[in-house]
């Protein structure tokens, strides 16, 4: 049809013209498509973010110029229609879908790890590391809204920020690694932001979560044993310690990557989570926040996460493991499944409703697409050696 | 633009052949959009849904022509582009989003309620009074891949089928009126599909529902008190009957209306109960599936809704006091506010991550749309006598 041939050729245009970046279209531009079934897979090495469908399980495009896309991650737009890309770098850069391409792109800060989008969509924040702190964006136009500096002590000195993510009634929030405090940002009035602390929270959370119903907030602590758990639905209770034992111990065993906190399984009434140097995934009773059951598993893990129907929880592991992947039964807290999609299995991402899961094995340059009842291959799909996998739908989820 | 006015001329002129109906665009028709802020609101009377987005709250087109909207549902494609509108009359409507419009409509039995899309997207069943049975169809074509009809009985009778729903695996699962049934018809393997029977599960069951993460199936009964649970983790241990006291019970009060089952609220470790007759919402435990409280309402729930994070549960009520809606706090299991928005309150859908909620409000001709925070009306939308509201983010939920 000439007019789909012409209009692939102006979005090309219009690509490079606003974007000034490359764009290489692998099969048709999505151009007049629904994005439902889309998804994003980080091409880190490239700096460069490959555009994937779920329905036929193909390669779009790749979009390039994103920087340094070391421990990137991805949030959507409410309508799914652009991508906003946190790089290492300091990099925000806003993708659109649908006419792929780079909209735009800003470095905000110098060195920063991980982003949220707010409840309405409306505000993206991003966590920085040097200098610390939090900056919230217009979504739409990448327009600086409110910097949130995150001093600590008598001094002005500014920390870390980890563990940012996105709340019910349009909050943020965070951890600051170097203070020990966890930060709420509250923007329903955006005119007149309010931030609660919580101070001695813990020492060096590293990292964070809030649960799927955006009502728990929990930090993981690089500093000492134990989790920093903060109920939103209850601010004023502060935060407290959860599972002391949680964390290296004793042994001081040899870490080889800190476990993730976002990936963390919520299942049939417990919450798995990775043993920290230990070769087990413990099970956590949800109601009362302790230990019911260590599992063991094949090698140190680094993400445990449910299967959306919550029956199965898929793990891999840390190097030199990271070749394997292992299923766990939710109903009978055993391995059920172990296989190896091959040398540096470093994420997963589950299709909405579960019945398949994109698998990133970097080593091979391949995202490997697995039936998740069958766990037979169904394809395979080239990506330069592909790290995170975030699908569309994580833009109606909270804390993604 | 002139490739977009071209395009919509094109757009329109293809709607009208493929569709041989008429489609109203009310602002700019969608075209190249994306599709994760849509929704359908179902314009009963005119047999015809109203296309909306619920980033600028704005109703785009009405497409008409899709027959008897009487208790009409809606179910989403996995990429969210289609619609599948499944009529009293029969007549299952595949509706296109983005070039506003009907693909496809077939009359597919003579009275119908109800329907489910399967979890791989590829596949869409519809319930049937008369003849009584589930028809299962290729979700592109709506070409029909298989019959089940609902016999039961040594005279080969066919029972009435109500309360279906998708659940993981590729299963349906749903309830035989006539027959006190419930079956789970499995389609892992389309060319092999099993069909499993439940027998003496309770007298006339009349809905059900799926909770979300595919557990349990539940079946209301109209003949008797009680509930019917089915755990789908382990059908072996068969079907067992809850609430026994849940129900008209003894006094038998008038019922106005049954109260709809899919609404049902799981938030804060409880499931949240329309009464039936009664002016109650009843509070249960989820893990033992006992009831835990009576909450006082307005007058007879017919949805009680959770908010998506759980904080909320919204609440709507049968004539003549269809014109109020209540909210009730999980943490405190109180009802925090109560307000007016006008003769014949039908249904609720909340925004994705649950921000806001659309209200369609029958006998005013509105759909209004209300701030979950501040309870603050933020605008209304014109629809004619609207009903059922259903946003695309479904398609990425099970048993929606």
């Amino acid at each position: 049809m000439p007019r789909n041939l012409s209009g692939l050729a102006l979005l090309l245009l219009l690509a490079l013209l606003a974007g000034g970046c490359a764009t290489h279209p692998v099969s048709e531009a999505p151009g007049l498509r629904a994005t439902g079934d889309l998804g994003l897979v980080i091409e880190r090495a490239a700096g460069r973010v490959a555009l994937v469908e779920t329905t036929g399980r193909t390669k779009l495009a790749e979009i390039e110029g994103l920087g340094d896309l070391s421990h990137a991650s991805i949030v959507y737009s409410r309508d799914e229609r652009y991508a906003y890309v946190f790089g290492r770098d300091g990099g925000l850069t806003k993708v659109d879908l649908l006419r792929p391409g780079i909209v735009r792109r800003i470095i905000q800060s110098g060195n920063s790890i991980g982003g949220a989008i707010s409840q309405d969509g409306r505000l993206v924040a991003v966590s920085n590391y040097e200098p610390g702190g939090v900056k919230i964006f217009d979504a739409d136009t990448l327009e600086l809204k409110l910097d949130i500096p995150a001093t600590y002590g008598s001094e002005g000195k500014r920390s870390k920020v980890v563990g940012l993510v996105d709340a019910p009634g349009r909050r943020f929030v965070f951890s600051l690694y170097d203070a020990g405090e966890i930060w709420i940002a509250d923007l329903s009035d955006p005119a007149q932001p309010e931030v609660r602390r919580f101070r001695d929270i813990g020492r060096l959370p590293y990292d964070g979560l809030v649960t799927p119903d955006g009502r728990y907030y929990i930090a993981g602590l690089f500093g000492e044993d134990g989790l920093a758990l903060l109920d939103l639905w209850n601010p004023d209770a502060g935060v407290r310690r959860i599972l002391a034992d949680y964390g290296r111990g004793n042994e001081k065993l040899p870490v080889y990557k800190m476990p993730h906190l976002e990936g963390w399984a919520m299942a049939g009434g417990y919450a798995f989570l990775p043993g920290v140097g230990h070769h087990e995934v413990l099970v956590i009773d949800r109601d009362t926040w302790t230990q019911v059951r260590r599992i063991p598993v094949h090698s140190q893990p680094v993400f445990v996460m449910g299967r959306p129907d919550g029956r199965h929880v898929w793990v891999n592991f840390a190097f030199p493991d990271n070749d394997t992947v292992q299923v766990i039964d939710v109903a009978t807290l055993e391995v059920i499944h172990t296989f190896r999609p091959g040398k540096g299995v470093l994420h997963m991402e589950f299709t909405p409703r579960g019945e398949e899961v994109w698998v990133s094995v970097r080593d091979l340059d391949r995202v490997k697409v697995y039936d998740t009842q069958t766990f037979e291959q169904l394809t395979e799909i080239e990506a330069d050696k592909p790290s995170g996998i975030f699908f569309t739908p994580r833009a109606h989820r909270i804390g993604l």
